[in-house]
């Protein structure tokens, strides 16, 4: 399956997650072999970062967003796992702190951006500022409303200047199977500290969700910066989902190893004459 | 075999890198199991780090140094890569930028320390200011020389503060394995890019970094941060010791899933009795 063809929302397009199948596998063949495809997708994201982090004219920036439970951290851990730590960081955003709320919404955002060579994970990003903002009625409408554009330019700004490619996941998980993996954690001592009243709380909203995702990726989705619906009610689908269109993007970027900074040929006669004198030196020594 | 008793600087005792083994591999036994060694250190490692950002009480920071070549990238991928990415940072330092050298020394170190719950990995660190500082005369020795007590202070910070444990590891390869390594990288076309004039300047300070590190172990390897003189020669073994030691630290934190902060059984009556509505529901829109 060519999982960026299949799961990308295409600029301009209308977006109704209402519809959306969120336990879609394809045709399910690849269930049997999803851990190894998993590990060798892995693998070659594994490779394609660190040729990334070499090259150091690419970044990336991954936005995991999704409905509860849906499996955000999980992808942390199965997927961006495969990545070397050294050049690969995840930063979540939770509520903003005061210092935070007294800047504009992209600031401590901003701060996270990707330098060249390196990947930036957002667990949650500043796509809240038109998700949980909008639901709640955190601020006005007409606030929330102009921040799709500032969105989308600040996106531009990062690939513009920096060759900051952005990929940004929707997770979406079933309201039944939502239900399931709360129940699951209820019963889990390894896990039920996870659980908080929000989750239940917020099940009352997951409607009022879809149509701010469904707004948001709508406006959002863009050729440089573009959204993926991600059936999640599959684990092993959605791992594989992810773990394939980040290397597609990765591969996409025509990666190559940087040029030697210095001369090698007067490298290897420092190097042979360092050998010869550290011989000689050797022997005298042992003279 | 312990690695941290073998391979601890003990508080207080002298230090002699020219008399250290880079070579030393216990008994070479593991050599034939190492990958699968490695294997099962690393997923203790992954398991108790999770463990260790659920409990969200304590926090690891792990200092890499060690001379050229000796491993400190290979560390990160082959060891660090074992953890959950979300929880675990790691921060490379170079060459300070004009604001960072306006500061004191420790106060672009101080921003990357690990908040509770957290890892975060100094590849290279705030000791490059008692090590190149003072090979390459980058400051007075009276400025150095009062750096091992403010550096220890402000471990202790870190300790007392914020329940930080705080493991230092000197990576240690013999001049002739380096020059190996460097020999390597001149025929890999992969890694050709990572050679620099430095590398080879650099060997020519190799003792003087010795006795920097030589002064610098003995002056700051405390009870509550120590440092581990880890034999490099021969990276299985390199790999096999700082996951190890890693993990033993990870495992003498008695580490906890935290409570539920939530009434579990109200949680599980709301439950219920959402499962009922939302079951109601839908078969009310089936009639």
């Amino acid at each position: 399956m060519n999982y960026t063809k299949k799961l990308i929302v295409a600029p301009g397009s209308k977006v109704r997650l209402r519809e959306f199948d969120p336990a879609f596998h394809g045709k399910g063949a690849a269930e049997q072999n999803a851990d190894e495809e998993l590990a060798a997708a892995k693998a070659r994201l594994g490779e394609l970062q660190r040729k990334m982090y070499g090259d150091n004219q690419h970044s990336l920036l991954i936005v995991l967003q999704g409905l509860d439970a849906a499996g955000k951290d999980g992808v942390c851990w199965h997927v961006i796992g495969g990545m070397d730590p050294q050049g690969c960081k995840v930063q979540g955003f939770k509520v903003p702190t005061a210092a935070e709320a007294a800047h504009d919404f992209l600031w401590r955002i901003h701060q996270h951006a990707p330098a060249k060579g390196e990947v930036a994970v957002f667990n949650r990003s500043h796509y809240e500022d038109v998700l949980v903002a909008r639901v709640h009625k955190l601020v006005p409408r007409k606030v929330w409303e102009r921040r799709y554009d500032l969105i989308n330019e600040w996106e531009r700004l990062l690939q513009v200047e920096n060759g900051t490619t952005i990929l940004k996941f929707c997770l979406v998980v079933s309201k039944e199977e939502q239900l399931r993996r709360f129940a699951e954690r209820l019963d889990d001592p390894h896990r039920q500290w996870k659980i908080s009243d929000a989750d239940y709380k917020e099940r009352e909203f997951f409607s009022d969700y879809l149509d701010a995702f469904d707004e948001a990726l709508e406006r959002t989705s863009t050729a440089q910066a573009p959204w993926f619906t991600i059936p999640c009610d599959h684990k092993w689908f959605r791992n594989l989902a992810v773990a394939n269109i980040v290397a597609e993007a990765l591969e996409a970027m025509d990666l190559q190893y940087p040029k030697p900074t210095v001369n090698l040929e007067q490298v290897r006669r420092e190097y042979h004459s360092a050998v010869g004198e550290e011989k000689a030196g050797g022997k005298r020594k042992k003279d």
